[in-house]
């Protein structure tokens, strides 16, 4: 249990201390994790807290630890403490309990994103949405639900069977709804169904000084007024706490299949995506695995695919439309050189190549025992692609770097994991250096810095890189809606 | 040519008029059209914006007239003057201009919208960005375009013949893309391609200060900070004036089908609607006309239809999907004692029958002549679309109003056009009735107040009983972004 001092010159130094260390992020370095020096809330703060919370309030090392920081190679940064709440209620009392005492609050909801968004830097208290799942409503004649924030996919899929309804945005991680919508999340399958942005019909938001509101209804469309919905979906919990989401359904497709084909080159492997995109053919999935990517899967996940750039395919429908649409992609794919479509049509066939895709991140970092993951992504105009992912590569090589690709194709959308030996400053540099380039090249092809992984610590250089004045005017609503600057501190904006 | 007199009592003055009747409004009042008493802007701002534009400025009583309402009951308001910028460059000159004059600009794309947006109850320059007529870029191969402001959505189209491109959304009038945008227009094939809230990917917009600023990029997905795209399409101008529009466009489809189908009652009608919706069929436009609406088209557009609950129906895909989508469809209308379908496959065919629903709301005019429309639009979900407009229905009834309904059924938006006699307080007195219980009962069902017509000066009340609490948060965000309260004052927001 770390000591609890009054607020002053420690807590100060604290502060102080953090924000240099938050100067230096998202420069990879070579430091071990470090937490800031914390625990150290004021004593009136914590009864509030646990007259809120009783038990649910955790002053723990451990636990504080753990919400310091995601899966990504973004420094631990813990909070002072953390909370569970069960309910809006006492999110809305936690938020404002630390308003009056002028504490940061960082929404945490399974600790699976990429950007370092849950990080603490200045300390204060985290609030982990876990406790908060239950599943409020379906409406399978609605096709929609409305979840409480720390409801994960996989439990709301689980939930939804009976209905013939699916959620299906997947990033790959379990993710929590609320973490999710907060993040701006998407994955394998938003080239058909859409990103969180689509998906998301309203929120209930907890806003900087506890108050509570709703955003949106059920309507499918609406007018009326500024868009608040979309506004918090994607501000990484800078501009509020999201503790339920009402989200759209889909229909479990009549008919699914899955295909495999491994090309000559990325080349004719992108330029085959690019073509089904055009030709309208509304593919749920469609991913590339370069060559090393599919060497790593092979090995992790024990796959037995050609060594050769690869592209997985999803196909939804009706039997005869999903007929339709892999001969079509067929078609396209062997005017590039593409091999016989290898069929996964079993479910059990399908959920081991999609977990195998899932798992890439993991058989990447196994290309390397000992690396450390830079994970990255960036998301272009379609008709670049080919180009900003064979210009990558060559940077790649020409760095002497390990750094397997697999992408979003679809949507123009790829990452790169960057393996590198924390060791190794001249390697670390060299990757930094390629990762800047990398973004720098995305931007100029009039692409994003991240299409899935958000701004968190590791890319408000680059965000502002992308937006120019823009960012005046999201400094200039977060001031509004944050005056203290209390929600998330040090993600997304420099203020 | 009126009278331009220095700021001071007559202006002071003029602003209270206006506010009174603002305050007034929505209020369907049996009073004539009638301009605020204008034009009356310093002389040194009207020297710095002849600077500006030369004679593309006009202080005309005509032209201020026709910039002072669009095409709704609501009250004409004409502003002071009105500008024809040709570039993003004017339009932030223009607006820096009458910043530094505190006067208010509002700007106006073709005039089409129908809740009183473009009007100036506080006066002001009127900025008329039809002059900004100028498509930038398309590309094919992204499948998306830039246009600036003032390009018409038929002109769009029109240019896209030859790519194989269109761009979908269509809201019924040949409106600009920068007023759809402002507005979150949609339209009768929303339920396949979304709104303008999808359609949108980036804009340039000029903020309240004059600063230009460019939203988005033309990557597919982004999670790259706020999405202030999406907060300032359908804002209505009161945040910022959108002088550029990059849009996603999408491929024309190999084949397009039209149906109409009878139904012995509205509930038969909606039900098929829900099952079409429910079933996952891609349908592109299901319309709905009621009884009155359809004799109306008939006799408007010289069509031959049974006077009957009537749904119109446009199928897209490939030749094999559109036959199958129909076939189910087909199936569905079956089972609520639907006739069988008539076809519009010939393209004028198919444009004559569309072109009678576009001109649906004067053909309902034409049901009573010398009548005034008070048009209005909800949304709800779409299980409760059938209670909601059956029971709207039994209002009219009780009312004793002419009201055809048209909707866009398949997102649960529909339309009503209570037709009055301008003379007749009492009769305006029970049609502002009717709706307010219409709005309150779509929001009683967890629907919105607009599906698609927006807020304007027309439904403020309605907006606020909509969100709430989170009324503070759009007021905290307009304070933030237009801290004069110049942009399109008056809309959307009582500040």
């Amino acid at each position: 249990m770390p000591s609890i001092v009054a607020r002053g010159a420690a807590s100060r130094y604290r502060h102080r201390a953090c924000d240099r260390a938050l100067r230096l992020l998202p420069a990879l370095t070579a430091m071990p994790d470090h937490a800031c020096p914390g625990g150290t809330l004021d004593p009136p703060l914590i009864d509030t807290l646990r007259d809120i919370l009783g038990d649910r309030l955790s002053l723990s090392d451990a636990v504080r630890r753990q919400h310091g920081r995601d899966e990504s190679y973004h420094d631990l940064a813990a909070p002072d403490a953390v909370a569970f709440p069960r309910s809006t209620g006492e999110v809305a009392a936690i938020v404002a309990a630390c308003a009056r005492h002028r504490v940061p609050v960082i929404a945490f909801g399974t600790g699976t994103a990429l950007e370092g968004g849950v990080a603490a830097p200045t300390g204060g208290v985290s609030i982990d949405l876990g406790g908060m799942d239950r599943i409020v409503r379906v409406s399978a004649e609605d096709m929609d639900a409305t979840v409480e924030a720390g409801v994960t996919r996989k439990r709301l899929n689980d939930h939804l069977r009976d209905t013939g309804l699916f959620f299906p945005i997947d990033p790959g991680a379990d993710a929590s709804i609320g973490g999710m919508a907060a993040t701006r999340a998407s994955g394998t399958n938003a080239v058909r169904y859409g990103t969180m942005r689509e998906a998301v019909l309203g929120l209930t938001v907890v806003m900087a000084d506890g108050r509570i509101i709703r955003t949106g209804t059920r309507a499918r469309k609406s007018a009326a007024g500024y868009d608040l919905t979309r506004l918090l979906v994607g501000a990484e919990g800078t501009l509020g706490i999201i503790t339920e989401v009402t989200l759209r359904l889909h229909g479990i497709p009549e008919a699914v299949s899955s295909a495999v084909c491994a090309f000559p080159s990325v080349a004719d492997a992108v330029n085959t995506v690019i073509l089904t995109i055009q030709s309208g053919v509304p593919v749920a999935r469609i991913e590339l695995l370069d060559e090393l990517m599919v060497e790593a899967c092979n090995r992790y996940s024990k796959l037995d695919q050609e060594i050769a750039p690869t592209l997985f395919f999803e196909f939804h429908g009706s039997q005869g439309g999903v007929v339709e649409q892999a001969e079509t992609v067929q078609a396209i794919a062997r005017d590039f050189g593409g091999r016989d479509f290898t069929w996964a049509t079993r479910p059990e066939d399908r959920s081991r190549l999609w977990q195998a895709r899932h798992d890439a991140y993991y058989a990447g970092l196994s290309l390397r025992p000992g690396g450390r993951g830079m994970t990255t992504d960036v998301c272009v105009p379609i008709s670049r692609l080919a180009d900003c992912i064979l210009a990558t590569q060559a940077d790649i090589a020409d760095a002497g770097l390990t750094a397997p690709m697999v992408g979003h194709v679809g949507d123009g959308n790829f990452h790169l994991l960057l393996i590198v030996d924390p060791d190794d400053k001249a390697e670390l540099a060299r990757a930094t250096a390629l990762h800047e380039r990398l973004v720098g090249r995305a931007l100029a092809m009039d692409g994003t810095c991240t299409g899935e992984h958000g701004i968190g610590t590791g890319k408000i250089p680059f965000l502002e890189a992308e937006h120019g004045e823009a960012i005046g005017v999201m400094r200039a609503v977060k001031q509004a809606l944050d005056p203290l600057g209390l929600l998330n501190p040090g993600k997304v904006l420099r203020l």
